[in-house]
């Protein structure tokens, strides 16, 4: 269906030969949204109320038109293996348009916080109160509390710009949230029943693929409702967008847990410094906070395999920063590892809400794996393994600077692509320019990290830890 | 001549019709960089020491080829404006080559920091010396002290990892800096005399033309010596770059003497908050603290005018904000309103080393001006203007973890760049992909808040203050 | 009167020979407080609300009895100068007593705080609330805004927990304040007029004698009022007590304050950090922030006497240490070096509001005199002075751990006080152990710096700086 | 033996009778310390070196004499139960005296860290190299590694100034730490090998013992070595000072991670956060971080019992709390409750070093429990446990400001001491006068929260928690 799969309009034209830097690029494809009028074709727009704002006016080149997009993909490869042919994607880019498909005085919005926390919920949701109230005069803002069950199972809270005034200084959400509790019917019900015409839905990746069926339902009733998403992932596992917000204040926290454990490490003798991160199928935290701090001497994501014993195994190479420093720190995404820790057989049945098998807790396995190998390889000399799991004083933080700004834009991009009527989107930074999305797109992204790309093997020179292939075995041999 | 001003190779193709999101791009245009064997065509190639490394070895997709490129202009208007025969301009992708024109053992680097201080200068002096140690086992490795008088005037300084270990955790610069002290003929002679052959200026606008010099000198000598330089500017002025380190470390700190003001305003009765930020022709820390902190009410920067009296000017809105809230703050950057401010025939002479009129201190005016207004306006109601002027506090610190990222990466795409036998380049992030610009492009953009922009514009209705455009007295009346 | 000279009671006992460690004390002389029953006789007791407590039952030993004490004097020289006949001061602990003289549901309490800003004051009016509502279930607690003149000029507002839950976390003062307003006979009106019958007075040294004033004027009505002051002043110079709540959240940010002259000062050649920090006429943040830092060379304060030229003086001593060690860093008092600085006839007549000589600049002053300095006997070398003024971004800062839970205690000491129907007097901690004082005993005292003391002189050799007598020059020639 | 257990000189006097308020103290016991004429009766003194200081000179006063006293006990109670005739006891004040018992240049001192870590370690180490250096113009301070195996297993570490020099800004102890190792008579083999007569041993409790074990060694060999103990204890559990160092970071950052706790629990529906703080024995770090950070519902010591079931336990307090707030937050010391623990059979054998019964995990146990009770009682309720384990987080960071004093003034008191030729003796700050204490004394001394006093009966008042006294069971029904 059109509205959930929106189309894109390309052009092919002809290509030029494949010699490096001689090459032409072919059409651009733009990423189309919906739009209410896909289903309601008889809605009007109307002239932005911006025009009336009390201090500025819009200028020359205030508002973005349809033309406005950020391209995708902008990295190429010009030497054979490119194919030139292949259509520019862009995306629309985000900010106010000139017309409108609102009606300030009929505006009914709702905002919602889904999954777990992460720094900047309550920015986004403060943002979103001021937007909407200063720039299109909304007087009618709710906030819809604990989540998805908070549509059908409980009042929802009237907002105004006194009252989130300084929400932005405060970790967590001021409107509370939870897992689960997504039942597609009730909640297209609340949000008919309750008036809401305009539905922010802040969440994860499930959060994601519940706003998808929220915006389908809608269509299939012809409501003239927009929701838009608004992705919050503090482990930044979101595809399409640059990184999701909070995910920098939770690399600058992650880096104080590991400067504590390598003040452990430095102070003891054959000290380990053992540090679990966030990031359960993405080792972005894990690998961003090594890089900052250079006191990493060895991460471990999810996207790559490791294993212990033998020839490049992660104890010899343990052994040997020991013997060379006396100390040395290890940094594992809580994703990592999975299949090398023993599950019980209770553990192999069991799943978490996505079907996936839970993960087990390979801060501990390590801790417990590492001390048993000293024991063995080293009865007599002294060993200390101090091992810190910061998770929730990672998330709980208010954001910092960076991620606050990021939230600020984000949500004043969402007022106002809501606004000008799209709706099934998302916004979100795409090589650094705010841009409107599909929502089904993001929902089915990922971003892991590409451990085929470039960047990742030069990175991963920077760390200087072992590649646990098994093939130097063979090598050295 | 050549060296100095890369050609681009670019190759243009027909073009479809104008249409939007049905339009066809043209043809590449790549940056070239100076190279050594531009004028020393008999250097020979070795294969690059990181084959060797004890711990992880070179994977499929390493290495960057010529081909790998990043694209700048990503952002398009496709509608009738939009001109799309003109080429894609792209750069060089930063990073490891497969290739170098340095053996490890004869390299003898130097390492030099020039001009005001920024967070991060000591992380890109110990990811210099990690990196050149660690990946290409240099071990001649030396800090010019003081500036670019340290060439002539001082001893250099033996680096090694140890030494730097702890360096990025501490601000300022470890190697001392200093502005002027730029003498061509006895700098060259210097690097000559020492046997330099790899020199890294990491500085601002003044130290990256006399690099640009610098490396002039040596294509004039034709010496076997590569120069790069790495952005250094707190105000994030420098162009081509998405921006230089130390700048969200530097909004950071500058929030908090936001938050400061913030408080001192809400404690008193009509009490205005009032803090000078970096910011000498680019308002961007000021426009980015304001974002970020969200307590600002009015911000003003270099690139736009702004006037107190009368109509749409700044005391009419404070005013206002005064009456409404009881408290206001007022960012100003520290190049703002200096038409403004009365100027002694002697200050009209005063000009600083680049030969611009010296700065007045809008700081200290503004305060003046406001307790001036508000005696005349309202004498008989108290009033409290605190005034906060950061920079220090900001610029000295270290880097948070953003910006010691940016630091470490940059550091490595120098020395790669440099291995790689380039010259006369800097290394940067170019729409979020590190890459290598030429020295002397660099050296004359400029990067300002684009006031004429979509993304200005519309920022600008984040903050919801004055536009001080003269016109409204005309509307309104 | 009675009321405002409060009496001691002693008994003088015969006395040992003055053989040091051979030595008895002698009498207790108890400082006795302010009661209502003084001029109120016919006044009832009441059991003690905390009997009813939800979830604790006083226990035994709880409550504190007139005979609990803390003694004043510690620190004993028993050789030849001590006088053991002097009798032993104490003061009346702090804490709960099992009979009060206020009804719960009679209460009325107002909280006013005066001057200027100290980290903490928000954790004041917090605890002040939740005391009084938690623990003696009052109702009717107001916030007096805006200073002294909110008594007469503005309408109080109604404070419960729920209001003031977050209030800890912010800096400044939520209820406003500002200097003077003064107006002994409106102050006692309004406090009749609105009911008040408990006033807790949060403010400096002259805010301190204002609610002697009131306390005096309330006695003289005969009002069933107690009066309390809370004495705050981040310059930490109110007398008795051992210090005043945000002291050492001001000497943790002076640190940092410091941190930024000293990176500023190593980076430079030859270069000069110079901070000022509070302190009108006493040094204790200047002191207490350099001997926790350790980076500061030299500390000026208002109780000593410095010199710039000559043998023995500062500059003599800059140029030693720019020659050791390539930099230093200044710490000065803003109330320091007053008489060295050239007033105009203006300044001269210049009062402030206590009638004392106004401050002038001896920051500013001492930058322009380093330089002149330089200028003229180091005419060709490179020189630099860093100048930072972090006074509104340490005092407007949130209290840390250690004030925060000063402010918990004095604010409970100051409530149990008031039940028990004490008036006059002001909470604090004397020896570490908090107490209640005469108030009008302490708006008298004064807590400078003693530099007649053992531990001024050894402090002292720990900055190992100048000790700025001339005698040296005598000596040494 | 007099050297071991230092005499105390006191004198009764008769005393007067007990009325309160009227009471005659009598005389001082000061507490003796031990002096290396104690066993070296011809040891000479010589003037201080501090006499020929470059930049000051000892003014009058500067010196301290053995009639410089501090009186331990300053709280009484005047009322019946106070006993007056016992004597007064004192500690002699610590800083430089006239005379000393070593000559500077035949000083070899050794300094050493023992034991788990503590914020302001390498501030005391700093500290004592800087004083010794500086003040008594001491050359050779070597630091032992490793804890007290350093001793006889490894090689000294030479230390100036210069190489200490920003230690104090590092969390951790640059000399590395161990537990156990200690073994007498190596010990002080290695002290007579090595040629040390200044020993400065910085440890916990286990530490102390063993210094007393030395220093009680050195008697017997009559060695001319002063040994000095510098109490460390992160839990602040060291009787007769009133802290040590380190613990005013660790409320601090006990706080932070409270806050974190609180965030987590208000986020959710029916939140709990549990946070775990050290505190084996005793509860301080818990019950501070309580006090100042305000966010806690109930505070779970080691002091005191608590129970989870039934009238007055901690499910129905909790129960109360999330009905009435929606979220609690609960802190408990890794020592509380653990009788209530189950252990296994092999837990009931585990002992630590000392003989005591290892601790069990509180903080996974009582999370568990939680769940188990709510599943219990509420199972269709959503219900959120975060729990939160900063141990090392706390411990691993730099000493905040009011730490890095304490630690700067003890190590100077310990230096000061040491060259007066006091031995077996500790340096720590009583009734807020840095003092010195029969190393012994502090050695068996403990300081536990005091739950039968005053001040914590009101304190606990403050928090509003249950008391757990089964007796509320009989009172109300």
């Amino acid at each position: 269906m059109a509205v959930t799969q929106p189309e894109a309009t390309n052009l092919t034209t002809p290509q030029s030969e494949q010699n490096p830097s001689q090459i032409s690029f072919s059409s651009v494809k733009l990423q189309e949204l919906p739009h209410l009028t896909d289903y309601l074709p008889n809605l009007q727009s109307l002239p932005s109320p911006l025009e009336k704002n009390r201090f500025f006016r819009p200028s020359e080149g205030f508002y973005l038109t349809p033309g406005d997009v950020i391209l995708r993909q902008i990295v190429y490869d010009l030497s054979g293996t490119f194919s030139a042919s292949a259509p520019h994607q862009a995306y629309h880019r985000a900010g106010p348009r000139d017309r409108v498909y609102f009606e300030s005085s009929q505006i009914r919005a709702a905002i919602v916080t889904c999954g777990g926390l992460c720094p900047g919920l309550n920015t986004v949701i403060r943002e979103l109160v001021d937007g909407l109230w200063d720039l299109y005069g909304v007087r009618e803002i709710f906030g819809v509390t604990a989540g998805y069950r908070g549509f059908y199972e409980r009042e929802p809270v009237r907002l105004n710009p006194k009252l989130v005034r300084n929400w932005h200084k405060r970790g967590g959400t001021a409107l509370e949230t939870s897992r689960g509790g997504f039942d597609l019917e009730k909640i297209v019900d609340a949000i008919q029943d309750r008036g809401f015409n305009q539905v922010y839905i802040i969440g994860g990746d499930g959060a994601m693929r519940g706003a998808v069926n929220i915006f389908n339902e809608i269509c299939r009733r012809k409501l003239n409702v927009s929701v838009t998403g608004i992705p919050k992932t503090v482990d930044n596992d979101v595809g399409v967008i640059d990184r999701s917000f909070g995910f920098q204040t939770a690399v600058e926290m992650a880096q104080q847990a590991i400067g504590a454990a390598r003040v452990e490490a430095e102070s003891a003798v054959n000290g380990i410094g053992l540090v679990k991160l966030m990031g359960r199928s993405t080792g972005h935290i894990a690998l961003h906070a090594t890089l900052s701090s250079r006191d990493v001497d060895c991460c471990l994501i999810p996207e790559t395999d490791f294993y212990l014993e033998g020839k490049g195994g992660l104890f010899e190479f343990l052994d040997q920063r020991l013997k060379e420093n006396g100390h040395a720190v290890l940094v594992v995404a809580e994703g990592a590892g999975q299949e090398l820790i023993p599950r019980t057989d209770a553990q192999k049945q069991e799943r978490d809400e996505s079907g996936n098998l839970v993960l087990l807790n390979v801060g501990g396995w390590l801790k417990s794996e590492l001390k048993k190998w000293w024991q063995r390889d080293h009865a007599n000399e002294l060993f200390t393994v101090k091992y810190i799991d910061p998770t929730y004083m990672i998330r709980a933080v208010p954001a910092n600077a960076t991620d606050n700004l990021y939230c600020t834009l984000v949500a004043h991009s969402a007022i106002h692509g809501v606004m000008a009527g799209y709706t099934g989107f998302v916004s979100g930074p795409v090589n650094g320019t705010y841009a409107y999305i599909p929502l089904e797109e993001v929902s089915q992204a990922k971003n892991e990290v590409n451990v085929k790309d470039h960047k990742w093997a030069w990175v991963r020179s920077v760390t200087n830890q072992p590649d646990f292939t098994r093939i130097q075995t063979c090598r050295t041999t």
